[in-house]
């Protein structure tokens, strides 16, 4: 058994069955003075320490918690781990003010990071993800979703799915998989998207389900990617393959994209930025949950931040994520998001902390198995040099070092 | 002789014997496949390895900069750095709505600080202060001003100088003192304010000159804080005892704290979020140079920061730092302030660089040993794990692991 003891503020978020909503999402059930226990990858045991001391043999592990705070490792459900380069140049370019559409028209944008990502090994691409991948372990994210869709074309979409399986293997970092085969349209079809629609549609979609490389599917439904009408033949074809469903929608416009996500009953509508307050109740009827991305707004220097406390009085159970990408959000860390969704969105720091843990947990399907600290659960958790959950949140952009533990086991980080 | 080799981008910023304005703020004196040649503290060559090579004897300390970018260490010039407790509290508080007029009501705000730091043993706040100090030096900054100011009594303000400077012996990170007792009208004299004004003018003053205690005098001159009257009384007496001079300068409110500054020689006006355009040539005149804080904006909710670009139309030598501090600046990490100055001040890379190096060396009378990797300079230096500079700011609250130098020693961070 491994004991941790001398637990400041242990953040169980326990009984979280289903995603929170509305007043639960700021209920963390969290025990002071507590202890945690575990057996080989379980938690077997969560609890004031002098309630549990007893529970615990002489022959346990302890490790000392240092009085600090302890909450569930985090969980990135969306992310572009996986690219070959960066966009630095990029970045300077826009801060001088040239426009998205300047940029591209250079050959910038996200065009070029398939450019370098077509032309990386395998091996290439799985060395920089490794690298992306510890940046967010050091932050304290212990599971992550992530997408392929740099490749656009069958052998690199493949290689991106086979890098994340890699890494997933390797561990000790979860990885959920996601084909995003429709990121934008490839530029040797720009003169013929149908054509690459049904690519993805009826070839691609069925291989990666069939070699099990994917267990969702994302599109991205907005101007200067996908119409909402080829949205919904890839995402179809998706569901007809036993993929979960994911959906970018309304990052820049309003439309029909987070409607059609609730019609056909995706587990996650991504953004949202855009949206329409008449169209939350789509989501709430279909239990889609709203995936908040702020640091693709930051990054972007845009002001236009998600409605999340209308989402929240909408009932609906959010999610906090990075979008972590070369592009709109070269951006890692969860805890920074903790602090744009307090400081943008107007979340409360435990608001946001649910959304980045259990509720993240629960778009991803891993609701039962990660997200909270309860007895049963995987013993993925982070013990915090500070004793108070709120400071997460609060001391901005700060090169904090935790202890992360995932499985039981201690990672170095 | 210590050789740094294998540098991939060795970004010099020779060249700066006065703090650099309009262009040149973005003239970072590159060289690539270079190599920094060190003896003792000191810099004895900088150039491209090739050039290099042969003076660089067999028995040399050989490290490997990995093809990586090195730049100066970074100068803070404006930290609130010892201070007993946290805001988290009133952090969610006022994500909740609550006005900083209504926490202050309840006992919060500066006051709390203030009631905390009296409180406080002078070795509990040196730990408190190292701790702080420690995340600054994790992002690479290698030297930093500190400010006292929550004593606002005799005891409490040489207390926190005498931690200032136990720290600044302990090393490795030099910091610079500024005694800021006018930073509030202390609650015992809130009926009496001149009382206070005459106390730190003509008794504390004095007292921290002799005990050479303090480098810079510093005053919070705005509504809530000091008048521009009242100001002026202190900031001369500072003056006539040998102190330099900085001021907190219209951050809430345009007025004339800016132009007094100036007036008086001030070394620099920090903030300046609502500086007047026409108060700008004042400040030119002057050559006092603006200290931009991003960080307190952000940490704020805030939009309105300093308008960093006229200022370098202006011909400003701007500077760029941190302001930590609990209330409106929890934020140790200097790369996000680069990353803010470019997102939301428009200033390039380059120039943001610039500001939180050399110009802010400058700005601490420090322009000639430390802030540029010149020949003759103090040997503090990051090499960083990317080669490009423009990552530093592109990464937003990436948690990298620099390797930090100071005075030619590798720091452990």
């Amino acid at each position: 058994m491994i004991a941790i003891v001398n637990i400041g503020q242990l953040i169980t978020l326990s009984g979280s069955q289903r995603p929170r909503t509305g007043r639960e999402l700021g209920d963390l059930a969290i025990i002071n003075d507590a202890a945690l226990l575990i057996e080989d990858d379980r938690i077997i045991a969560t609890g004031p320490y002098s309630a549990l001391k007893s529970q615990i043999p002489s022959n346990a592990t302890i490790i000392d918690g240092n009085h600090g705070c302890v909450t569930p490792g985090f969980v990135d459900a969306h992310t572009h781990l996986v690219f070959a380069g960066n966009r630095a140049a990029e970045f300077e370019q826009r801060i001088a003010g040239a426009t998205y559409q300047q940029i591209a028209a250079a050959g910038g944008g996200i065009l070029r990071t398939v450019a370098l990502t077509r032309a990386a090994t395998e091996d290439e691409l799985l060395a920089a993800a490794r690298r992306h991948r510890d940046w967010m372990l050091r932050s304290g994210t212990t599971t992550l979703e992530a997408k392929s869709g740099y490749g656009l074309d069958r052998d690199t979409e493949l290689k991106m799915l086979r890098v994340i399986r890699r890494l997933n293997e390797e561990g000790p970092v979860r990885i959920v998989p996601t084909l995003l085969a429709a990121h934008t349209v490839p530029p040797e079809c720009k003169d013929h998207r149908a054509d690459y629609v049904r690519f993805v549609s009826e070839e691609l979609i069925p291989e990666v389900a069939k070699l099990g490389l994917a267990k969702y599917c994302d599109v991205f439904c907005d101007d200067h990617a996908f119409s909402a009408e080829e949205a919904h033949v890839v995402l179809t074809a998706a569901a007809r393959n036993g993929l979960g469903l994911r959906v970018h929608a309304e990052q820049f416009r309003s439309g029909t994209s987070a409607v059609m996500a609730s019609i056909l009953g995706a587990a996650t509508a991504d953004h949202l930025e855009a949206i329409e307050d008449e169209d939350l109740f789509h989501l709430w009827a279909a239990g889609t949950q709203p995936v908040l991305l702020p640091g693709s707004v930051f990054a972007l220097s845009r002001t236009q931040y998600p409605p999340a406390r209308k989402m929240i009085e909408a009932g609906l159970a959010i999610v906090l994520a990075t979008d972590f990408n070369p592009g709109s959000s070269p951006v890692p860390s969860m805890p920074f998001m903790l602090s744009l969704a307090c400081l943008q969105m107007g979340l409360s720091p435990a608001e946001a902390l649910t959304a980045a843990t259990i509720n993240a947990a629960h778009s991803l399907g891993l609701g039962a198995e990660i997200g909270s600290l309860e007895t049963g659960k995987q013993a993925d958790f982070v013990i915090h040099e500070f004793a108070d959950y709120r400071e997460l949140a609060y001391f901005i952009a700060a090169p904090l070092r935790p202890r992360v533990f995932i499985a039981g086991r201690e990672v170095a980080v």
